[in-house]
């Protein structure tokens, strides 16, 4: 059987896992601008105080940082340091071939461990909650990356 | 046929897309490093005002933000933001062997909304114009990200 | 023999570069954890100034810049605007099928590049120096792009 084949349950479920932080992250960009909408405020450009349909009574004050606007900037910001790495992590874990239980537990995991990191940021839970599921994602990507590079070199 | 050889002709497709996102990704570091050059400012670090080949005459002010500068590192972001999603959301795609019409209508609709939202942001269009580049390719890649989650969960 | 099969000495080549670059990125964030600790600053959220095992005595003052930690996050950012466009750019140029001996270079050239710029980059060498182990990263990234375009196009 093709491991890359969507036969193969583990290349069938790093898809999920990846497709599941695909919309993650999407989804981020997304709360970035439903709170801007929202509070109107926290914009970015200097051309986003023109009048327009987003913004109909522009104040020079949109621009400053605002906190419920930035926490869902730096909420991507952390998905950026951490996503990108798990898909290929992923995808190279998939290409060594690993036992099925494993490879669900460590992808599932992640995705998990990412679901209460938003959680947690979103909420503004304590450091120490965030640092968890940061942790417990982190710890993974890292595992998966270290497994295959000892695999590859022997 | 093995769908991740070249004679498939969506992986052509994908790979023509993702590469020309690649080049679009890293110009944009560059524009960055020209526009720092050419305004003499937006420097990042406080060892880049010791006097140099890029740095002949240093001054603190050049540590500030300028908007010359930071529009090219907000676009940036916002290619992080966008892009790594839409290589890993087209290759889980081409996993799942779409039609070629669907697969060449997405990954160059992509490309060509990220090349239009790039001369919008580039040139200061208002917000709208550039939201609207934006929401077409974070709609492409959210529809091959669940599309591919349908096919992998039935 | 199939070209994604970790018997493709060339994928092999890839998975080792792709997955050292994944422990860079992983780590980077930990040197920004350690420094944030070490330091006692350089927080990111409002909420992390609530007392608890990471931070037994908040002071306001700790959410304010502080280049010990900003520095690594700056690396972290140089390191999103590089690493994942290395990991899809290789990953189409392995899919070209190149010669081992150019693939070896790029793949692990890229990886000693990124590596001296951390250094240059963590001891704040000359902006010169850094520039220069950038722009060796950067022209791999590229050179793999164009390679792949050109073959996929003809």
């Amino acid at each position: 059987m093709d491991h890359l084949s969507m036969q193969n349950p583990v290349l069938a479920t790093y898809v999920i896992a990846a497709a599941l932080m695909v919309l993650k992250v999407m989804g981020q960009g997304w709360m970035t601008v439903y709170r801007m909408l929202k509070s109107n405020s926290g914009l970015a450009s200097p051309e986003d105080l023109r009048p327009g349909l987003i913004n109909r009574a522009p104040d020079p004050s949109q621009l400053a940082l605002n906190d419920y606007v930035d926490r869902s900037r730096r909420m991507h910001r952390n998905d950026l340091e951490n996503i990108p790495a798990f898909w290929v992590a992923g995808f190279l874990f998939v290409l060594i071939d690993p036992a099925l239980w494993l490879a669900q537990t460590l992808l599932y995991g992640f995705v998990i461990a990412r679901l209460a990191h938003f959680w947690a940021y979103a909420t503004a839970q304590s450091h120490e909650i965030r640092a968890t599921f940061y942790t417990v994602g982190s710890l993974i990507v890292i595992y998966m990356a270290a497994h295959t590079l000892v695999v590859a070199l022997t």
